[in-house]
């Protein structure tokens, strides 16, 4: 079978759902700034679809699945523009110059980054050179590690007895260093803290906090590779989260907080490889009622 | 044509999709916890549309788009569980009971709720409630508000000139009470804070953040019904944001921090409808590098 035929049935597909959705026309001479979702190919998002499904090129991120890319049309540019802690990277200017470049020569360019653009991904940066040169673009927000790689670890983000905040940040700021940022008031701020791309600094952050008074034996947890196949968690303590972070040879996001111990009982992904959910992940008050209603069923 | 035949077409694109992505069965006596996106039908997962293909009943949040649930399989049970402030809602123990119910008479159950299910949504308490029954589950991630409605009115949350830090909190507690939170340290915690559900409290979580030294001067937004297509956004003070926010009749998610100001230059939906971005958001050093760049390409 040639190129030509070996994905027109997809996105065909593809073709007669963004009719049904309505969705917006990938014009010539545009960006398309997406998130490709943090590693399960099915979190890309019926826009991200749309939208690789009719470039002409596309500018990917190393935590891209490749699954996405064969969706692509016959002859689209692919072009990796990876960054990855530690390893050879595109610069950032450079991607944002060939963005450019590709647009102004007339073709639908898709950028195409892991989880969410506008989440620590740089991806503000890259929109603001498209509006400085001119060139028209559409931003296609995608799932966040942070919240959808977490969710595929059984922790939830949110829940009403664990946390009415939280906090994300960053342990990678523009130079490479660990950000400058009020810890003490970070720690006292939100019971629930997400850290990305914080493997480097994990032990220096979880120090930071436990010396602004958060409890060393607090759960916090590693995941590598979130969402993959592959997906690795390791639940640990705040204490030895540098230690557990530094054993995660993938991309990790990290998280420390009681949400933690609810994977007891949400870790939907273990229970499909036959793991026995906990029916209460720890002493719940609020949720006894429910629990008795059910009963009753 | 009947309606059986309305949109097998679809639904068809739909199975030819999950089969390419190797999406997993929705099995029988199932119950799939899944996002729906802040709004446009468009930001619906891969997972999230297989899901709506594949459920014999689904039970879906107000803010769910109905372009979405026409995908739904003829003779599928439609069920609206919404809940919205001040207005009649179902009862979180009924929503709960039902998904069982309706499990262990061996339906495909999907859940659809709006933006993401762990996001201040009480996903996880309709995850545990169903742990807790021994009902088998899946959570599909969905893209958040905080995230993706504020990307859809030009604001990225986070960009390195503004912070490294953010902070999503709830203004509606369990007991539709502002949540007893520690103000002064989420004020000089994080420079960017979003919030959810809190358009009752905004005026006193302004107040909170002033007192707790927050300029009042600081730029703020409120983004009604984000990215749905009468998506309105008032970019406004903290000092305002109460009134800001007693002004939108619509469900709304709220920034306080810098990166409102970044919507002068990456108002994209804008954009489209003829406004002009600014080429530079405010003076910023750190960009123009690129911009010299930029100017030899």
């Amino acid at each position: 079978m040639s190129n030509d035929l070996l994905n027109a049935a997809e996105r065909t597909a593809i073709q007669r759902l963004a009719k049904a959705l309505a969705l917006p026309a990938f014009d010539k001479g545009w960006v398309w700034l997406a998130g490709a979702g943090p590693g399960d190919p099915g979190l890309i998002t019926a826009l991200g679809l749309h939208a690789i499904a009719n470039a002409n090129a596309i500018l990917y991120d190393a935590l891209v699945d490749k699954t996405l890319l064969k969706l692509a049309r016959p002859g689209a540019e692919l072009v990796y523009a990876g960054k990855r802690a530690g390893r050879n990277s595109c610069k950032q200017s450079d991607i944002s110059r060939t963005l450019v470049s590709l647009a102004r020569k007339g073709k639908r360019v898709l950028r195409l980054k892991g989880g969410d653009p506008f989440v620590f991904g740089r991806g503000a940066e890259e929109a603001l050179t498209l509006a400085r040169a001119g060139v028209p673009f559409r931003i296609v927000p995608g799932i966040t590690a942070g919240i959808g790689g977490l969710a595929y670890a059984g922790i939830p983000l949110t829940h009403r007895d664990t946390n009415h905040v939280v906090t994300f940040l960053t342990g990678h700021g523009a130079d490479g260093k660990l950000p400058k940022l009020d810890w003490a008031a970070i720690a006292k701020g939100s019971p629930t803290i997400v850290l990305y791309m914080a493997r480097k600094y994990a032990g220096e952050i979880a120090a930071k906090l436990i010396a602004a008074g958060r409890d060393a034996g607090e759960p916090a947890a590693v995941v590598g590779n979130a969402s993959f196949a592959d997906q690795n968690v390791r639940v640990t303590t705040l204490a030895e989260l540098g230690q557990a972070a530094a054993e995660s040879a993938a991309p990790a996001i990290l998280i420390v907080g009681e949400n933690v111990k609810l994977r007891d009982s949400l870790d939907w992904l273990g229970a499909l490889a036959g793991k026995k959910l906990a029916p209460e992940p720890y002493d719940d008050e609020v949720l006894r009622p429910i629990a008795h209603v059910l009963t009753s069923t």
